[in-house]
């Protein structure tokens, strides 16, 4: 039995992979924040032992992909493929990590998309019976991507009320062909959204609309509505984006009951000073492993659509005057086969 | 019947996805090299009409991918999948190609291995029942990357003797799950290798290594021969890199005979003043849908391994003191089933 493609952006998988081991890592205010206890591993300063912000990211990269393995009882020797980026121009942090840990290695760029990118790509891989075991890993590192993005850190440049803030953060999850537990049931790739958005500091607002179009295809293409998740979320559109969502759908009479956004999730709002939330592939990416693949795991989830969004723009694209594209590609996740 | 792993690193694809359609794009200097009559469109200017060189490379990949749209006889509606990537920071040029196409998109990173990894992942997605047309595509323009990854092009810095000239163009192929023609038989992912080179005008050498160590497992996987190809094509190590892999293999006493590389290939290197030869994502792209696929398709090649080379490093790894991890991604196309 092979996978079915439902409509012309979703695929229902034959054999749901399954989550076999994952792992998290995270910077010290993210530590901080309502997630602190469930990360595999904290970092108690920026630089995780390195001498570069950019080792610190490859090495949170390394270590989160460790874990996924050593839970799902493999070495990195065993592992048929390890699929994964960052935000770091010429994803420095993944190429870096990936020549560590010796995987047969697919380079992405889906800005903060990622981890979704890559746990979509793993398990229809896995899905069309190509390898046993497939990793998807990404990061973010707020002072790698502060200072290529925005402001030299130097500069203390003072925050917009929409803007958000870059995760120092890794997750990682291997997939495996066979096993039970938590396992991918759908996928629904991302087709690209511009309302027009050409402002950096306003990201939520740049990727809701992708947010919106993939969830809704998903709805669609697979016959399901929002009641038949226990958990729709987004990562990483913030207070303001994830606002948005809401409001698009409510446009059209749906109301989102169960949603949330892994932004809003990985920090405590009130308290951190994080504006609208956090943003970075390594804020859906730890979201989904220190916390949603546990409480599926623990079936305190039953099912789960994880959507991670990212804006494809760069600084040079926004200096040009180009507004930017925002992406979004929705994971089914369930429980357990008996889910899904 | 699915798909069969041969070792760790190599797919045999079950149903070998045909090539439907490809089209070639590049620039005025690539247009007055050995495979200027055989582009799709030649540029008359570094510009390609539009007002920046990150549009103009944008512009490329759009017109790319159309040709071969057009070609396969689709549109871009029914397009279930597109891959690919370039060499900006943050792919602008894939990403907002994508934007105006359309279709479900997946954004990849493999430096200069960018258009074999799309080959592979569109093949490998196809052949598991994943829809019925994807489309790979990879770009670069001496233009964009130049300026990112050297020198400021006002600069007219000397190059060294090592260098290759970032080569302006794009390709783009559809591949169909049904259908005849040339087609991709067999999929090997590659493995980081990194023997240390730090001289970012030297990529060919950084890469060599990985062209050898995956052209070997390919070998060692099937159980083939070079005998067994008409033609194993690396891109783009250039004239000093490909040497390298020559000298690896004949280290171990084999001898590549029918063995090229798309560095060498795309110019006239007594000719036109490119030092060690091409390079850019759009080398590679541009060599095969040029040159490679039509020459399956009519019968002048009948096997070929065609071996996408990155470099995965960065100015600013470089700059931290950091060595160039490199990749290869190998695709064997055969010019019709009954060759696989």
């Amino acid at each position: 039995m092979r996978g079915k493609q439902l409509g012309r952006q979703t695929y229902a998988l034959a054999h749901p992979p399954t989550a076999a081991g994952w792992g998290s890592v995270a910077g010290k205010k993210e530590g901080e924040g309502p997630l602190g206890p469930r990360f595999d591993q904290v970092a108690t300063e920026s630089y995780f032992g390195q001498r570069t912000w950019e080792r610190a990211e490859r090495e949170m990269q390394r270590l989160a992909v460790q874990t996924a393995l050593s839970r799902a009882g493999i070495s990195a020797a065993g592992l048929d493929l390890l699929l994964g980026g960052d935000l770091t121009n010429q994803c420095i942090a993944t190429g870096y990590a990936a020549r560590s840990l010796g995987a047969p290695f697919f380079g992405l760029y889906g800005a903060c998309s990622t981890m979704a990118e890559g746990l979509a790509l793993a398990a229809l891989l896995l899905d069309g019976g190509f390898g046993a075991h497939a990793a998807a890993v990404a990061s973010s590192h707020f002072c790698t991507a502060e200072r290529q993005y925005r402001m030299p850190l130097e500069y203390g440049g003072q925050r917009t009320p929409t803007a958000q803030w870059t995760a120092t953060a890794a997750g990682a999850v291997v997939l495996a062909a066979e096993g039970s537990g938590p396992c991918v049931t759908h996928v629904t790739v991302g087709r690209i959204a511009d309302c027009g958005i050409r402002d950096a500091n306003n990201m939520g607002a740049a990727m809701a609309p992708a947010a919106y179009e993939t969830i809704r295809a998903h709805l669609a293409d697979t016959g399901r509505t929002p009641a038949d998740y226990d958990l729709i979320v987004t990562g990483d559109l913030g207070q303001l984006g994830s606002t948005l969502v809401t409001e698009l759908f409510r446009r059209d009479g749906v109301e989102l009951e169960h949603y949330a956004d892994c932004g809003v999730l990985l920090y405590d709002l009130a308290r951190q000073d994080v504006h609208c939330g956090g943003s970075g592939c390594g804020c859906s990416a730890a979201v989904l492993t220190a916390s949603l693949l546990g409480d599926l795991r623990e079936g305190r989830l039953r099912r789960v659509l994880f959507c991670g969004t990212g804006a494809l723009h760069s600084p040079v694209s926004l200096g040009q005057g180009e507004s930017v594209p925002g992406i979004c590609h929705a994971v089914a996740l369930a429980a357990a086969h008996s889910e899904r």
